[in-house]
């Protein structure tokens, strides 16, 4: 599919508000998780390597979440039943993020899109761009604890391709901090700005 | 040093407040972080390999944090000086942290002390345990950032003792699961409650 069918996936479009942190804040950022120009590179071979295994990654994150009720919580109705069609929705858009974690330049764009995707779990947006009845907000405290399933999950995928142990593990450490950098960023509207 | 010893460090004491994380939920985030007795049995390792690297792993943790203005900055005092009284305070708390991590029960008492050290890293108490005068919080985006550094740099000294390969990468795993729960406890205070 490409990005342009993929239903409420706005990316680098005008109705994407501007990131309230800075470039230079994210330099800062980018600084403290020790993310490089080669973590850029590996990331792109990262891309290649997952290119063909989006759909089985998906399969797996969602056969985790689906597998626990307190997760599933999130994509649920009104009646508390799982919303199959929320789930598919926000499915193509998270195979698309997959891919643009590894291709996309970290440029303002991205930057502006990663609130985006802050505030699609914050009451801000929640279930306005699939035009669901859910649950209004993703408990904070299961975003930064995603941290570990989403790095730990994706070595296996980066392994598939018959690079060397070393290459395996420079994606892996690459995918490890921009994980880190964008769960950092998608946080954001849950914070005072003050504090953040 | 013994526990006793440590200036501020209230570990199991009377005066530390209950965490508003209860046992029930801090289950969910183990599952959500994949969590079990296999990885308590590999930090209690981990517990033996890092005993006699204490000083090693502060010293590489305080050089990251010293060559980084912005890092630092956390530490100074009203005069924008790194304060040093206040960063060999919190030295002695950090290096009994390790061992904690790595050997204490994650009990009641473990899970109040974490919401202490949230508390520590906020407006509500921080500079207040070593009587300091420092800027008032430490800004909440890089307690997430740093969950890279502190999980990527651990692994060399878990190397040391001639572990194998698979064995370090079990202590290694056990060390980011607890890191990413911690983390999550420890901004428990930055959030509204109902965010959370
Ligand atoms: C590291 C953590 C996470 C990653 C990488 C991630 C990734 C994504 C992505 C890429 C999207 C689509 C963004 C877009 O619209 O373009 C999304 C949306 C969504 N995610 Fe997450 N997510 C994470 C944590 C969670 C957690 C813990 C839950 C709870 C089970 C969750 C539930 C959802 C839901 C319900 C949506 C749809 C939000 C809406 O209504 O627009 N996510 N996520
Ligand atoms: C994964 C992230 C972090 C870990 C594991 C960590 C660990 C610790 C520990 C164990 C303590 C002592 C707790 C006690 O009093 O018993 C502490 C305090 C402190 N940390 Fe962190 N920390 C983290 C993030 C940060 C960051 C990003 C900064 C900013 C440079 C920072 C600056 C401080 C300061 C200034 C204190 C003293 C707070 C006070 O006044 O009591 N920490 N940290």
């Amino acid at each position: 599919m490409s990005e342009q069918e993929i239903p409420g996936y706005t990316y680098g479009a005008e109705a994407v508000a501007k990131s309230p942190v800075s470039l230079e804040d994210f330099d800062l950022l980018k600084k403290t998780v020790l993310f490089t120009e080669e973590d850029e590179k590996y990331l792109r071979l990262a891309g290649e390597v997952l290119a063909d295994q989006v759909d089985e990654v998906l399969d797996l994150w969602y056969g985790f979440v689906g597998s626990h009720p307190h997760l599933v919580h999130y994509f649920t109705n009104l009646q508390g039943e799982p919303d199959s069609d929320y789930l598919a929705a926000v499915r193509k858009r998270f195979g698309q993020w997959i891919l643009d974690t590894c291709n996309r330049p970290y440029d303002q764009d991205w930057l502006n899109y990663q609130h985006e995707i802050g505030l699609r779990h914050y009451r801000t947006k929640k279930n306005q761009t699939d035009g669901v009845q859910s649950v209004p907000i993703i408990n904070y405290r299961y975003l930064i604890a995603f941290i570990y399933p989403i790095t730990a999950t994706i070595k296996p995928f980066l392994e598939k391709k018959g690079h060397s142990a070393d290459e395996v593990e420079k994606m892996h450490q690459a995918w490890f901090k921009s994980l880190v950098l964008q769960v950092t960023l998608w946080t954001n509207p849950y914070l005072r700005p003050e504090d953040y």
